[in-house]
């Protein structure tokens, strides 16, 4: 058995649950690794056999339910993997890692296979890819572009093939802008959903360790998998169940995009790329409300200017004031810039930074997305190289304000320009609505056009809508409250959410109360009877069923397909003396018996 | 009709629900300020005739549910009121306030009545109340003490008599030093609960809105009516609907206090004071864990030496750099310290902030209150004169790491030493939970053996439980769940709170399921059945519903008192077949007839 050509998660889990081996998956990565023959990609490999090993010793063990079982990833070179150098792409500051970064090991503990750890721009300061003393990792789309960074060897190695996911880390676009250059998805988690311990510091308050994949399904994966507060790691927050929700489309968006005037682009084409994304998010159901960019803009100057380049320079102070020779001309230069900052300025970015997150929350109670350019253009080698620091900071245009604003992010394709250059469209929502970003995400990126990474795949098209998300129960609406009828938006206010048509086993008799019916549960002589199952939020139940009058409550019905969802039954005390519906086997058909009658 | 001698809101309610006018209170209170006669205490008062007009017009009104109708309070001078001026006691930086600060609107809406602006540490920057070029308020319990500060006239205004209530602020402790040195109750709500626009700002990210009241009651009362986000205000943040909890006693308190190697005292007779504390509490149902208070010790001291000193001199530095003069020579040294601080050491504040900050969640996750003297001990007006820079310090020792820690503080009374000096307790817990803190503080303020303020009133016995809160729903429990049967845990585990037994209406049949009882209601032989109603947060009803098996489901009983709480009802079909056991009146009642049968 061949090794699936495009590594997507359903591909491996495909090829694994037809019997193929953890192992053919490796050597097909290993094969790439040396087809694609980067020398900038890789600043440390796992070594082959440790990698064939690896895989065998899964092999052995089976997936055991692994979501990631088999599943080839690489790890920008900021993060640790134990017994390996972590470098930041500076050999002078290198240490040898302890132990795993938690990300890490969560993904080890999913059954991933780790091929090595990448390039990346140094210190992850830089959105292009080109200031490390190792070269810069090869563009797999178009050879003459920058990578993007600062998680260049990241976005590489998915685009090429090579590797089925990857981690970067975003501060401040890191783990997007990358992810339009090489024509792949980019998740930018909020702050403090996936631990940073064992990460070297940027910003450490602003830090996030990201994924980059082929589909947005396959990032959404993997950050599932390592997702979850670290009991010892100071910015880890408890993030709400919410956040687990499959990614999922929904009817009506309610999108956002910046007031025209705001919006900057490198060519025609890049405006156009991204006007025809916010047409195809309007083909998929949503409306574009135009908002002022105008104060998150302004924060972000902050992140290059203010507080948060002291912010970096405190973590890496040693190197900036003892060995500043080992560190790349244009990084050191950036933290330099931040020894001299004073504290009783930076309160004033603090301030202008709690002023900015105010305006996000108050945005986001009005819309569901912030659509947005990931940046105004890909610039080629030769632009990047002509003018290192305003390309670079270019490239941060719709990106640095994100994580100041505690927001999440997903970088998805958006289509190619006439001369070839990848275009991206980045959703933004508050902090953990990554199952909100993934919904649309997915359904944009079907709808581009393109192909994955450089890999001439088509997109698989957006998953259904899942039947239940963790945090829902089902419940059969049998009455008023089904689609279209009266009592419905009560259904729908507490977070209701149609999955199906079905019928309940024949146990029950249905009857008329008046305006609603009464489903009762019979010993002898009971009918299917036809409802709606719903979706809603647990905790949406007990307030529904406090505006529920008697005789009817929730309690548990049998449907014809043995499932048990919660539905409304009735007192057999409230239906004395009310009509047995049961023969027209339901209310919708009862209802329209009477209309014609 | 005279006003109560005591203005606690209940005695003030009390008068006018007997007829008494808001005009005999605020006559009252001007006869107050009079016989008080401290011309350190107010800045600027409302003038008597508007203080008049006010009550007369709020007498025509008429109270219109409004919880403060009638109220007299002072604010801080560091807090606007439209048309007064705000001088922060600088009169150089003073300016007349536009609009009032959105805690002020909101407690005149609710129909308090404003006497006036007082005193305080200039800048609030102290906690001792000496810091002020217009003298220092006197102190009502101990004459030759410091009232404390920087809110020291809110707090003398409250301990005369003088106001019900007062605002004061608290960024390291100015809301609750000064409820200790005047034997009041000090309330620091958690940051972002009440607005601080129209604050003059001392640390702005750790500044808070803060209440001084006789009692606990009052202070959770006035919190109530100020607090919620103000959509202008940056540092607002949502509450959870659980912090409008009504404070209740709750019979097993999980606290902590420091490590004794880890408290200071001045005196013994205040280390015997706080063991009394301890020693109250654990009477009243708590257990208490010895916890390592260091890192909590530590961050507070990077309050004044670190990066919140440059935020102090960031809201001031036109003063501080260009009319030095104009501010109190202690304070323009502390704010003098600001300027030169370097952003790239702030940081390590604030990462060592979030370290904190982070096993403050640890320590929460674990018990309920934390219980810390509120100062080492209450120093006399010639001890700060002596040290005017160490033992305002000393002060804030157990209050500076509050807010930076994001917790909710209350100090209320503790008793008083020897030579008559009061001494105070501080129950901490983490952000929006002042209900909890509330409700043990109410128990430990009547068990301290105190009066009220200066005024020789005893402390009203602690509230009743509520019977419910507005997040919760009664649910009646019939059967195993009742308290001390083997599902209680579940219930438990839900959120559920007893609150008392009950029956229902003499319309349900009671039949035995095997383990569990199962309620019908009949239309006719019915009897009562006995049970018991458990409040459980609504947004757990969906959970618990979701673990109850059929025939059993929750709808509407309705109780021979004539409230229909939800409650567990069984489907018709469930009970064939099944022991009819209603003649024994309950669940437990047919388990003690089994048992002895």
């Amino acid at each position: 058995m061949t090794a699936p050509a495009i590594p997507t998660l359903p591909a491996i889990a495909g090829f694994i649950a037809a019997g193929g081996s953890p192992v053919a998956i490796a050597d097909a990565a290993l094969a790439r690794i040396a087809a694609w023959d980067d020398p900038a990609l890789f600043l440390a490999r796992v070594d082959p056999h440790a990698v064939r090993a690896r895989a065998a010793a899964l092999a052995a063990e089976g997936p055991r339910g692994r979501p990631l079982f088999g599943v080839p990833f690489v790890v920008k070179d900021n993060i640790d993997v134990a017994g390996m150098r972590t470098t930041a792409a500076c050999p002078d500051y290198a240490y040898t890692a302890q132990e795993d970064a938690p990300a890490v090991a969560r993904l080890l503990a999913a059954g991933a296979v780790l091929l090595g750890k990448v390039n990346l721009d140094q210190f992850a300061t830089g959105l292009n890819g080109t200031r490390s003393p190792h070269g810069t990792p090869r563009n797999p789309v178009v050879a003459d572009c920058i990578p993007g960074g600062s998680s260049s060897g990241s976005a590489t190695a998915v685009a090429s093939g090579i590797a089925a996911f990857s981690l970067g880390t975003d501060t401040a676009g890191s783990g997007r802008v990358p992810a339009m250059a090489c024509n792949i998805v980019g998740l930018k988690p909020s702050l403090g959903l996936v631990p940073t311990q064992g990460v070297v510091p940027a910003c450490r308050s602003l830090d996030c360790v990201s994924v980059f994949a082929l589909t947005v399904a396959d990032a959404a994966a993997v950050l599932q998998a390592m997702a979850g507060a670290a009991p010892e790691d100071r910015y880890s927050r408890a993030a709400p169940p919410s956040w687990r929700a499959a990614p999922a489309p929904q009817p009506q968006w309610r999108l956002a995009a910046p007031l025209p005037a705001q919006l900057v682009f490198d060519s025609p084409d890049d405006a156009a790329l991204f006007d025809a994304a916010l047409a195809r998010a309007e083909a998929l159901g949503g409306s574009v409300t135009r908002v002022d960019m105008a104060p998150f803009l302004a924060i972000a100057r902050r992140l290059y200017d203010g507080a948060w380049v002291a912010e970096r320079t405190a973590a890496l102070r040693g190197m900036v004031e003892q060995r500043p020779e080992a560190v790349h001309r244009v990084t050191l230069g950036i933290l330099r810039a931040g020894l001299d900052k004073r504290t009783v300025e930076a309160w004033e970015d603090f301030h202008e930074a709690a002023e900015a997150r105010r305006l996000a929350r108050a945005l986001f109670a009005g819309v569901d997305i912030l659509l947005l350019p990931t940046a105004p253009g890909l610039p080629s080698l030769a632009d990047l190289a002509a003018e290192p620091v305003a390309a670079n900071s270019r490239l941060g245009t719709y990106t640095n304000f994100v994580n100041i604003c505690d927001l999440a992010a997903l970088a998805v394709p958006a289509g190619f320009r006439a001369d070839g250059r990848p275009a991206g469209v980045t959703l933004v929502g508050p902090a953990f609505a990554e199952a909100r970003l993934a919904g649309l995400g997915a359904a944009l990126h079907a709808a581009a056009g393109v192909t994955l990474g450089a890999l001439g795949a088509p997109v698989p098209p957006p998953p259904a809508p899942p039947d239940l998300a963790p945090d829902e129960v089902p419940l059969l609406a049998i009455g008023a409250h089904m689609a279209g009828l009266p009592l419905n938006p009560q259904l729908r206010r507490h977070g209701g959410r149609f999955l199906h048509a079905a019928r309940t086993a024949p146990l029950y008799r249905l009857h008329d109360l008046g305006n609603r019916p009464g489903l009762v549960r019979v010993a002898a002589g009971g009918v299917a009877v036809a409802g709606e199952v719903w979706a809603l939020p647990a905790a949406g139940i007990g307030p529904f069923l406090a505006e529920i009058p008697p005789p009817l409550g929730f309690g548990r019905v049998t449907l014809e397909d043995g499932t048990t969802p919660l539905g409304f039954l009735c007192e057999a005390a409230g239906i004395l003396g009310t009509p047995d519906i049961s023969a027209t086997g339901g209310w919708r058909a009862h209802l329209k018996a009477k209309e014609t009658s």
